[in-house]
């Protein structure tokens, strides 16, 4: 069975990814390590990074996710720097930003990158389209779930259940190409 | 003459540094180098290890300059990411966050990173007081010195000659302690 070390100390991150590797027979396992993390305001470079550099100091295949919402009113804020936003001005900060604002579009993006400790580093993308409500509404999820109504529904990711989320998740969708490209690949050798 | 080199792309920093820098016979070089910046609610360790990185591949001593806005009615956003704030939601951004709110206290910090390529890095700090304007005010400095009057004055920044604004420079204050104490260490080497 192949064997993935995912960089998080996000269990529920773990967890839902674990969910998708095992549908393709790869073992994902968690890699509690430090993890560097570059400014950018690109995720693919933050990510990459973080993996070729774990990958080289621990000798494994380095797997790492990063994701971020992406407000198009506002240039693409929060965008990488989503959970720092998120813990200092909060969802009621973003609604403040945008009250008046008619141009609602936003989405959030996930970037999955992989590296093995000799190889470079591939990126894997999964992206969600969808508005930024007018209030908060919701429980559920966590974030900026509140706010982030998904295109082709009425309701935010916080009033849905776990598995409605999933079935529009960036994340589940960039982990799906990952896995998918990782099995076909192990197929080949 | 004792030769240090500053890791900045920003030719304004590089003067700003240089001038001070004179006044303790120390030579500031640019090195001209790619600065790899780490994601971190904490300035000194994002410089630092800026600093560590950049001696150890250049075998030269290093400084790195960071600094940031940090609001205390906004939990200290922008802080760190100051720079990618300004681009995306800018001045006008942070004055709509600000609407309505009467703890308007804040200040700049810099941080100064010195770091020999065998060497720990060490930190020097300075910090300015003051207030986020109610609007914007005067076409001076960059960044957001049109919203920021430090604490004793009643003008912005932007309202300031350079020269007026150096008497409260954070940065110059975090400098002024970086080559004070280079200056008195190379003197009793």
């Amino acid at each position: 069975m192949t064997e993935v070390y995912f960089l998080t100390s996000n269990l529920g991150k773990l967890r839902e990814a674990s969910l998708i590797a095992e549908q393709y027979g790869i073992s994902l396992r968690q890699l509690p390590a430090k993890r560097i993390e570059i400014q950018s305001d690109d995720l693919a470079r933050i990510s990459a990074f973080s993996a070729r550099v774990a990958a080289r100091k621990h000798h494994v295949p380095v797997v790492v996710e990063d994701a971020g919402l992406f407000i198009e009113a506002l240039g693409g804020f929060p965008g990488p720097y989503s959970s720092y936003v998120f813990k200092t001005i909060g969802v009621n900060g973003i609604l403040k930003l945008m009250e008046g604002v008619r141009r609602r579009e936003a989405y959030f993006l996930s970037v999955v990158a992989y590296c093995t400790p000799k190889g470079r580093s591939l990126i894997f993308k999964g992206r969600v389209d969808g508005y930024i409500a007018s209030e908060v509404r919701g429980t559920g999820g966590f974030g900026f779930d509140p706010i982030f109504i998904p295109k082709g529904d009425t309701r935010t990711f916080a009033e849905m259940s776990s598995r409605e989320k999933n079935l529009y998740s960036h994340r589940a969708k960039a982990f799906t190409k990952f896995f998918s490209w990782l099995a076909e690949r192990r197929g080949n050798l």
